[in-house]
């Protein structure tokens, strides 16, 4: 659970506003060959992107998507409902005559919503909606009622005076700056607070923006510090504790918040379509198929889901085999913290050294703009090369952390990438309701979808492995 | 209730967006003599700004809004918290040393939300968010369970089988184009599908833009009608139903739905500035001060409020008393169908000659930009000659229907307008959770009280009347 701690706080960091291309000011050196090799591509990434695009296969994968969201909704790690939605996936893929696809059970935590409520008594009686926060323990059965105090920061927590806290419900009121930099108050707030002997915390929402809209999440528990009940709260309500609080107005809550946690199975989907020379070595394409229980999960990540299970199914549909194997992964349990990836890892260890590359799309898919990358400098250049194919979706940058799950596999050494798009407003609908079918638009969709393939086809083809450090 | 039926159609329809200005084809043949005195009005619109803006008359303002929304929240009209606020309002003037402020009675209409909830039990379970529309019925206590089927316009239901109707939850899923083209689905769709024999109404709601965000609203029931219960839901659940109806499945709802409506006493709110030549005639700056039981009111319509409260009350501080008297009206019990505004009208019918101009800032306080002007050619001309003094707020349309309040005194001929301001995103917060003060800017808000009291200043101030046809 620590590890997957420090990765949390590590993944979908990546804002494209904020990434310095680093890589535009490298010197990349590749044979002639190799730059001869990769432009030859450009045929036949011409052919998927004219199957996609232009004869209808993006369209009926926009209707799968929007079938799939439609049909399940929101798929909470442990819910039967996500593993309906596990067994759509198979029978979908069968269905198509693709039969080399098989599920790997994975235990997963089952943390299930009770009856949430917020009130503000004093100064005022206001009711506040709030989500409470994933792991999150309950409150007793006649609630909280205590006064609140409203923190900026883990700093302003560290100076203040800890009878200043105690007993309170400390409201964490970081603005956001960036998904990375902003939900620490998230993920670690409950513990920092309850060291200092707080009842609870309400954590403004991890959002640039808000139509009163609190937006969930997983948060972490500290090995022995007392667990206290942690929740969003919506931009509106901080800042309206903030200003009475600013005002010398005594702020008093009465927070109810229910949940249970147990342990399920659930199961990790793969599909491969093996490769005609090195059928052992992979090229590995995914999106995860878990969801938070609320909004629908279709941003997150029905759009990166599907347009990784489409990428094998199409090149089979196309009679096109690239020299690797090229897997999807519909992983379970990102949500809860990667634990499908996880699982897969531990049980896959020994083929880690095969994993030519791995990508996933898990931060939208909007209209598309190139893949953030991770990997040895050769490694790099050799995407970048690749990419210009695709031209002007050829944007490469450089986080450190691709994707969410592949993240665990990028710190064993292999190199990754996740798509780049235009997710500007990403986290206005991120682990919220608004995290519908409305925010997918079928163009963009099907404009990923064809150089998602693509692009996973030239790697899983080219005559030269993706090299490591 | 018949007359409000009709006005109501007509209110807010200013979408600044599609408004053509028609004014700049007309050609005005003002005297030089009144060219000239508007031009020599430079000076103390000036001094307004001055004491507006740098000298931190249009902050304390802004602090008066914050304060205001913050300590009362949602204001419907007939409830106890309305009466309250107006308490607020009277004794803040009264503060400022300014006495010449009343409250005149006026019966007003009170519903009362009660629970309300919506669920697809077919093909899937889901919970819609709805918010039932002002003078909604309640459903059976049970209750209304029945199949869905999905409308887009009135023409669609004129045109479909009375029998695909009867026994059915009508689901209104008209597009938003403009808040006036639209909002017949919210304020007669009821009564309209009723006529088929409809036990419900769901109205997508009246917005181009949602995180999942219900907005409520007036509805009316036509007369010897069965009056059903009706309610808005989401754009993402009216999409869904849309697409799910699509293919062919059957949708199946559970509505519940509780309310209730009596009658209480509110007070329209009177701040005078009495002119100091011809105190008889009257300049009225107004907005209203009741809003929906959701949200807080900040936008819809605090802001408006309290501009126009400040108006005289700027002008007695800076001790600058125009010939006429400028009138400040905070209207009560707009939302439910101008109720306040009518009220005044028929105790106030001798002195409607006497009103030479009415302002409303009912759509937003946002960067200001102008007017919308309905008036005689040779008001408009003036109005505009007036305008060109706070270029570039020099905007002027004329939708024919400034204000919402006002529109009733416009109609016995009285020249009015209403606030321009860039508010593309006014519908997206409007009778929703998120009107609060998040959405209010104060360096907008301030911009706007200092363009809205020196405008009428001016107006209130000019050697000659604004004419009428």
């Amino acid at each position: 659970m620590f590890i997957l701690v420090t990765i949390l706080i590590s993944i979908c960091v990546v804002d494209s506003s904020v990434i310095i291309n680093r890589f535009e000011d490298e010197y990349c050196d590749l044979d002639i060959e190799l730059k001869n090799e990769i432009a030859s591509y450009k045929n036949i990434t011409e052919q998927i992107r004219g199957e996609v695009i232009n004869k209808g296969f993006g369209a009926t994968v926009f209707d799968e998507l929007s079938n799939f969201i439609d049909k399940f909704g929101a798929r909470i790690a442990g819910s039967d409902v996500l593993e309906n939605a596990i067994d759509h996936m198979v029978n979908i893929t069968r269905q198509r005559g693709f039969n080399d696809v098989f599920t790997e059970d994975v235990k997963v935590p089952h943390w299930m919503r009770g009856y949430e409520s917020a009130e503000m008594i004093e100064p005022r009686k206001q009711t506040f909606k709030i989500l409470g926060f994933g792991t999150s323990v309950s409150t007793p059965e006649e609630g909280i009622t205590a006064e609140a105090i409203v923190i900026n920061s883990f700093d302003e927590l560290n100076k203040i005076d800890k009878q200043k806290i105690k007993g309170k419900i400390v409201v964490f009121d970081a603005h956001f700056v960036s998904y990375g930099d902003t939900v620490i108050y998230r993920s670690q707030g409950a513990s920092k607070a309850a060291k200092k002997g707080a009842l609870a915390t309400l954590v403004r929402s991890i959002t640039p923006f808000s139509i009163y809209s609190p937006h969930t999440g997983s948060q972490y528990y500290s090995d022995g510090v007392n667990k206290i009940p942690t929740a969003a709260i919506t931009l509106e309500d901080a800042d309206l504790m903030r200003r009475l609080q600013d005002r010398g107005e005594k702020i008093v809550l009465t927070l109810k918040m229910f949940s249970s946690m147990d342990e399920k199975t659930s199961r990790n989907t793969i599909i491969d379509l093996k490769g005609r020379e090195h059928p052992e070595k992979q090229v590995i394409v995914s999106g995860h198929i878990d969801s938070w229980d609320v909004g629908q999960g279709a941003m997150d990540d029905g759009g990166g889901m599907i347009i990784s299970w489409m990428v094998p199914v199409l090149l089979k549909k196309m009679n096109i085999t690239p020299k690797r194997t090229v897997r999807a992964i519909l992983w379970t349990g990102e949500e809860p913290g990667l634990v499908g990836a996880a699982a897969y890892l531990n049980k896959h260890i020994n083929e880690v050294p095969n994993i030519n590359f791995i990508m996933e799309s898990d931060e939208g898919t909007f209209k598309p703009l190139g893949l953030d990358v991770a990997g040895s400098k050769k490694a790099r250049c050799i995407i970048k090369e690749i990419l210009n194919l695709f031209t002007p979706v050829n944007k490469m940058t450089e986080s450190g952390s691709p994707g969410s799950d592949i993240i665990l596999f990028v710190q064993k050494g292999v190199p990754g990438a996740s798509l780049l798009n235009e997710n500007e407003r990403y986290y206005w609908f991120h682990h919220s309701e608004g995290d519908t079918m409305n925010v997918e638009n079928a163009n963009d969709v099907i404009q990923c979808a064809s150089f998602w393939a693509s692009f996973a086809y030239v790697v899983a083809d080219l005559s030269q492995d993706i090299p490591r450090d």
